[in-house]
């Protein structure tokens, strides 16, 4: 999927007001759709998932603050973010001191609306640019108008399991429900759609792969409370995808249980390629990391992002927009996580099938004729040798490679020559 | 117990010449069941401790040399180091050769008296300051005089047990033996009893906390014959306490074991105080702990002291006195001990009774309404998430205190206000 | 033996034109015997061994190449190495081209003839010094005479196992088929026969000792093939010696398991030592320990070297003679490996048979009589008190001085002491 292709959908996603409920939350799946066929779940306001309950649905169409001189500001047609999200509905004349009470802003950015939201305690409220803010008069009546409904309906989710041989599941998670901001909302969905269309164009796969898309928090609560089981016994590896869009370096965050195969991997990789790169121990704080890695579930999938959330200024802020992001940097993403992908594919344990003695090379062809080989040639001789000598079904190909200190890519080109000469099998 | 108070007890134990028997250390004993209701055993004179026997009970009532003029040097009335501690008696006149091949000095320290002591192999001396010794005469007779005996009587030890709402025992341990020593020896017992005050003060208790105080060696040898195989049972974290006067930096000496509570408790309590501080690895060399943690009982008991043994020059020998010392250092070695017992009874496994998915912590007040908080709201509420994440039965309240870098009062308030909301239980 | 005893033995078998098979492998064989008595095996041509098959034997008599102008070069009675080794037979007038084919030369080491093999792959060739091969006319026919023969026969290896008075064997393997190099051959079987003579004058030894002197590779494979499954069961340490015989540092290369007996004795005897020296992780390349560490047996051997091969320009070339090694670091390599035969032979785990508190030492004369004991006398009794605390029959004697840092040698004197006072046995 190409910049040009990955910048068209940001564009339609980015003016929907999206929630943790709604049109607008459907609307976003079904553009998202025609890149990867999501499933989509309804969960009726009001069910119990986990230790939550479903909230009511919220919509809203139209929001604004009208000053005592009848101009009209933090419209919501103006920026998704300038109301409170989840506000019920006012409509309303009221002075300055009540109206402060219901406003947000952020003193040390003035120019940021800040993004607020009140899911599970009923109010009402807008977000300003500070220095919008300092330009209100304190005098004269003001009317503020919300036209939103908090009504009896759903949570939508979605998910997909693109099939491989194995029931064996690897996930990708990301959330919908941030509206109007790039690096932690959109970048998210955008980078795991172009990853989802790479692995779907692999010839096959050894492991099945799941997409899960919802509101952050509450919706993957939703879906753990339906799926959570089924992932403890087939979960294999995955990764929360967050501000993955940014120009900062690539951070890989460790899963609660800190050497999983997600671990392995993900630290591997990072390690092979050129790009500048950390990995963060696993803290709760975080995205839907929370959720997988409680301790009740303790699944095996870390968190691939860029700049972490809270390390940038422009975090939970207008100002995360397009200009802080980087189609290119997303690109840059999907390809990570498609090597990691490559990376587990290829992993396996091999069993010698000649561990007495090593085996004859030269009469496989597999070793140079004279005893005189160069130095390319000698290194290509070492790292087969290293891998017959480990390849005893005790050690996968990832620790062989990482004992050698090779990539698990170039290890797997010996792995593929010693098993077509019958001298290794797959475990 | 109060500096002051720390001190008149000082003052009174001083002069009392004990040894590992006798009524030095019976009048000892009695001085501090003032303040410790220590329960007194007599082991009779040839009781079989282990593989040791009792030796027989000394008490010694005045010893003096007389110099050729009929000046009297090395007076037990002038300093208790002055005699060969368990010399026996004599009254004789000799030469100056005959005497030198009785008196101890310290060459290198000329104005201290050396402590010497020859428990299991009879013998009389005496101990001078090197500077007087080398003012002797070589000329003329010199008396002898040495008025005391050894005979059938017992060892005395002694012990308390203040029981908890379990019989696990937290132990501890130190000496009485060393006649006018400061830091090496007054220090333990003087820290033990304030210790004591503090716990028995508590208005309740989880452990049972026994204080030993015996004579160095044979007296816990003694003890140990008697309790040990129960403290295998029971004991469950324990400090021999040894040198904790003087203004040197604390050190925690580790268990054999390394790794037991005490050794955890100690480490973490010290990397939380504004004191200097070291950790010594456990070697046999020292104090009481070569019997705690000889190989057949192995016990979780460490050591702690300011100055280590040996390390100062002061060591037995007259110079360990009152100006060696300090009263506000003893009170700040009782205050860390009281941190470590608050530890240990802080210290809890507990169990997340909503495992699946992050609790709902709104519902329970315990999150912050909005989500703008600011930095301090959001650290709360990062540690309640960290400890409800780890709080899976398998890592008791240290560790995850430990693993998020804070004080592990500091988690037992947030472990507190999770099991009111019934969000965890103690395992 | 002394240095001019291996100089002479040196001096006797450098001429001899070794392969892996034929006449000079026997005739070195029948020299070395005459220093340890190795026993023959001959393994027919043909012969299954493990992945591998006994080629046919080998042997040459003369060659050399014929100029246009009649001179000879590249003879066989100069150097050796001027065969290709297991070369076929050839009389034969060819082209400066045809022959150039046939010709080995190190462009960069224009003076050194390398060392070239070709067994498994019938060829004929020669080796040169690449400043004489640029002598060589380009014009007229050359003659090229080779006087071998490949023919039905065996390969021959030998072994000796010196008896101890258990079963449990120490195994030292060394090569035998590289003619005339010295580092890279000779100081190999030259130190095994040298430590086989300090080992069998020991008056008694707890372990067998095996030595195995073989061609590399095919000639441990025909070792193994036949006593492979007895070393498993009885190796319990050992080590492959190669180029032990010049003036570099010492190189341990640690066995596959990485923590075995070998490996531990290995490198407390160097931390022991003035000798530079440095521990090389496990790596397959090398010599015979890729047939002993082969994951099918992953003995517990490693590699005993000075510069490792490959690290030294002359390796593998007629640069590697008497001008590069030295007998004197060849004695030093034995008196190192005769340490670690004695640190073995000292190996014990030792119980405490007074485990309750400690032993009571003064009454067994193993402490110092009064309590002013000076630093030397209480290093050794800490050092004993330690031998004694840790001696519980889970530690053994080498890991017990390297948790005092002491050396096994002078921990075995403690224990001994501690022995003949029934405080404790050997388990």
């Amino acid at each position: 999927m190409s910049n040009t292709m990955i910048k068209s959908y940001f564009d339609r996603l980015w003016p929907i007001c999206r929630s943790i409920t709604g049109d607008g939350l459907r609307h976003s799946f079904q553009i998202l759709n025609e890149l990867i066929p999501l499933e989509l779940t309804e969960v009726p306001t009001g069910t119990k998932v986990h230790d939550w309950e479903i909230p009511k649905e919220w919509n809203i169409r139209n929001a604004y603050i009208q000053l005592p001189n009848g101009e009209r500001i933090a419209q919501l047609n103006e920026h998704n973010l300038h109301v409170l999200n989840y506000s019920s509905p006012i409509d309303q004349e009221i002075t300055y001191e009540e109206l402060a009470r219901h406003v947000y802003t952020l003193p040390e950015q003035p120019n940021a609306i800040p993004y607020v939201t009140s899911y599970y305690q009923e109010k009402w409220g807008f977000c300003m640019r500070h220095e919008e803010w300092l330009k209100c008069p304190k005098e004269g009546m003001y009317r503020v108008f919300i036209d939103s409904d908090l009504k009896i309906g759903s949570l939508t989710y979605g998910q997909y399991l693109l099939k491989g041989e194995t029931d064996e599941e690897v996930v990708f998670s990301s959330y919908l429900c941030h509206p109007s901001m790039a690096n932690n909302e959109l970048s998210g969905p955008l980078v795991m759609a172009a990853l989802y269309q790479r692995i779907a164009s692999l010839p096959k796969r050894k492991y099945s792969y799941r997409f899960v898309l919802a509101p952050e928090t509450i919706g993957v609560i939703a879906f753990l409370s339906e799926f959570g089981k089924q992932l403890q016994l087939k979960c294999k590896a995955g990764w929360v995808l967050t501000c993955c869009g940014d120009n900062g370096k690539i951070h890989f965050k460790e899963s609660r249980r800190s050497n999983t195969l997600t671990d392995r991997i993900s630290k591997h990789v990072l390690s092979q390629i050129q790009v500048p790169h950390a990995t963060l121990p696993f803290s709760v704080g975080g995205s839907d990391e929370r959720q997988y890695c409680s301790p009740g579930y303790n699944l095996p999938i870390g968190s691939f992002m860029r700049t972490p959330y809270q390390r940038y200024a422009e975090y939970h802020t207008s100002l995360d927009n397009e200009d802080f992001i980087s189609f290119s940097a997303m690109e840059e993403s999907v390809e990570i996580l498609y090597q990691m992908v490559l990376g587990l594919e290829l992993n396996q344990a091999y069993l010698n099938l000649v561990p007495f003695g090593e085996p004859q090379l030269g009469k496989r062809g597999l070793y140079p004729s004279s005893n005189m080989p160069n130095t390319d040639e000698r290194q290509v001789i070492h790292e087969l040798m290293h891998f017959l000598n480990w390849a005893d079904g005790e050690h996968d190909l990832l620790e062989i490679a990482e004992k050698k200190g090779v990539s698990l890519f170039q290890m797997a080109l010996h792995a593929k020559k010693c098993e077509e000469q019958h001298l290794v099998k797959i475990v």
